[in-house]
């Protein structure tokens, strides 16, 4: 996507989950550096410990706590962006041939890091409210009565990428229940959790499913990438002892240890309170942005286009005006100066061609209002009776 | 092993390989990561793209034409240490089954990483300049006549991880003659190269194998970590385009980048020619802290300890006193305030009982001479008829 948009002069991109590099707390960041490369701690740029930097693992005490999970430090991991712990959890947990049930539509990265190691994804249609019960157990039983083992269900419950939607708090516990039930472990991503918008969620609708979960049975992931930086690359995971330590063996072999002077960086963040008090802030810019898409898209689209209201996160999943295909109006937007990411690539059973992903945390106000601009022209273009 | 030295007051670690903190470049990566953060580039805290900063990619240039190395940026990916490039290989180029040769002994990270993917490490014996040709062909021919497939030959042919030893260049050149004419693959793991001993070894000798590979055969592996600090986590991996390729996707999934203020920092180290200038210095410390270890462990246990002269790296393999195993040594060695590993670590075949590992990168001339000491009355206590 990257390269593409280097292609077109002034391309308006749609395409990457990036967070706005304007919320960056640069300086806090930049005097973090200074401060610790200025002591000439040795630790700070020697090989770290595989499990990660211990004072920032227990401060993930605070963070673990304010989402309402319990969790001891033998249970933590801190990983390189939460990237590597889906990456970890699928060597980790998954055989080849071994089901892994997921929504539809769900997230790429984990598409490609459970696809890597042989694994089936199998697609689970989602409410409004998150995945439907009846269709999961339904896939569930056919799996198992084919013969195959169902290892776990990934779910992004909070502000999902690509839909944007929330899973609902009664619908969350269904799940741990169902789990619990078929004997399923639940692999929770939770990257967007901190980003609701308060226009329309409240914190108490974000509450995790691990939050609930006493018996082991939820892989908790989550990231500092949308709320700090993701050029420092530290995510984490939680979960039950026994995974963890298989996750710490698997990491060790993967890359020894997440960089070390991007987790003190962090660390320092979250001790300064820099972190906590920059949330509400983030929350406020990423509402707007998805205000200025929502406007600017009913002002061209009117009813043509549809989607979920975004409740959070970076991500707006817009249904096409009938018979228009997301793969093939992506060149033509592209002609017209704007991308997105089609539906497809969010679909493990082939579908998704009439869905479209736009992302609205990275532009600004302006050039998401000319983004959407542009697209309409593309849209309006590729339903002309010549258009190819 | 670092959980083992908080619980030994005052313990001397010859344990891990790590480099001596004191070499980092505190003031030139301070002064980088402070100029970055401050010029608030959005690239410097934003995602990147997975094959890496591309004028950190494009200034390997340098790094690899100075070893001899011909390659162009498409056979490049940055990766987060060698240690993630050793894991990729080995899931991009091994099924399970699939047979890896490496030397006796060898790298244990190497080890997990390759084992990880299910692959079959069979050892092959080293002799003085490398390992033994004709004991490779045999160990090649014996597992292909069993119906495996050997995929690739495993080498740290400059100042190898565990042994110090280097491979001749007669041998490096022998070896990839017998690759072509075995269709093998070899993957050269090289981060020790600018790190020899102007004592004992010329820079002409640490010519890589990839300098001599014209048909693409060699998977090549380097790394920042021991030249200037492994807390940044950058390595680096050249390799031929379609599997560079395949090593990219595999990245993609691992952890989508590399830190991107590592990278930029490391650029910033190359671009100013901090790297380069700071070699010569690097090469001198370690050359003399092998000298101090290498004097203790003469007047301490003249004969009774034997060893290959290590010729660049952090390592002295050391053959212990007839009698004596390494891991029955190990708790009385601990007990006496000094700890190594033991050589069973480095060997796939299980043996290695008589030999250590003798880290002398990180610690002081002085705790290196009073670790040799403690060792020695370690030694003398085991010898000790009384002695479990």
């Amino acid at each position: 996507m990257g390269s593409l948009a280097a292609q077109v002069p002034d391309l308006i991109s749609f395409a990457p989950g990036h967070p706005d590099p304007s919320t960056f707390p640069w300086d806090a960041i930049r005097e973090a550096a200074e401060t610790l490369l200025r002591g000439r701690d040795a630790n700070v740029l020697q090989y770290g410990g595989t499990r990660g930097y211990r004072p920032l693992l227990e401060s993930l005490t605070n963070v673990l706590t304010s989402r309402g999970i319990t969790s001891t430090l033998e249970e933590r991991i801190l990983t390189t962006g939460s990237q590597q712990a889906l990456d970890l959890v699928g060597r980790v947990l998954l055989d080849p041939g071994d089901v892994v049930l997921v929504e539809l539509p769900t997230y790429t990265g984990a598409i490609t890091a459970f696809s890597n190691v042989q694994a089936l994804l199998v697609g689970v249609p989602q409410d409004e409210d998150g995945v439907n019960l009846h269709a999961l157990d339904e896939t569930f039983q056919r799996q198992t009565s084919s013969g195959r083992r169902v290892k776990f269900l990934y779910v992004v419950p909070n502000f999902q990428n690509p839909t944007g939607l929330l899973i609902s708090l009664q619908k969350r516990l269904a799940l741990l229940e169902w789990a619990a039930q078929r004997d399923v472990l639940i692999v929770e991503d939770d990257p967007y959790r901190d980003l609701y918008f308060p226009d329309v969620t409240t914190e108490a609708e974000t509450r995790p499913i691990a939050a609930d979960d006493a018996p082991g049975r939820v892989i908790y992931l989550s990231s500092f990438s949308k709320t700090l930086a993701p050029g420092l690359r530290v995510g984490w995971v939680s979960a039950p002892p026994e995974i963890a330590s298989r996750i710490e063996l698997a990491k060790q072999a993967g890359d020894l240890c997440t960089g070390v002077l991007d987790q003190r960086v962090v660390y320092e963040c979250c001790r300064r309170g820099i972190l906590a008090a920059h949330l509400p802030e983030l929350r406020e810019i990423y509402q707007r942005k998805r205000t200025v898409m929502v406007d600017a898209l009913t002002s061209h689209f009117g009813r043509d286009l549809s989607w979920p209201t975004p409740r959070g996160g970076f991500f707006l999943w817009a249904q096409l005006p009938g018979g228009l295909d997301a793969g093939r109006l992506l060149p033509i937007a592209q002609a017209h100066g704007v991308i997105y990411v089609a539906g497809t690539a969010f679909f493990v059973d082939g579908t998704g061609n009439a869905h479209i992903r736009l992302s609205f945390s990275a532009p600004s106000a302006d050039r998401i209002r000319e983004g959407v601009r542009r697209l309409a022209s593309a849209v309006e273009h590729a339903r002309l009776p010549s258009s190819p």
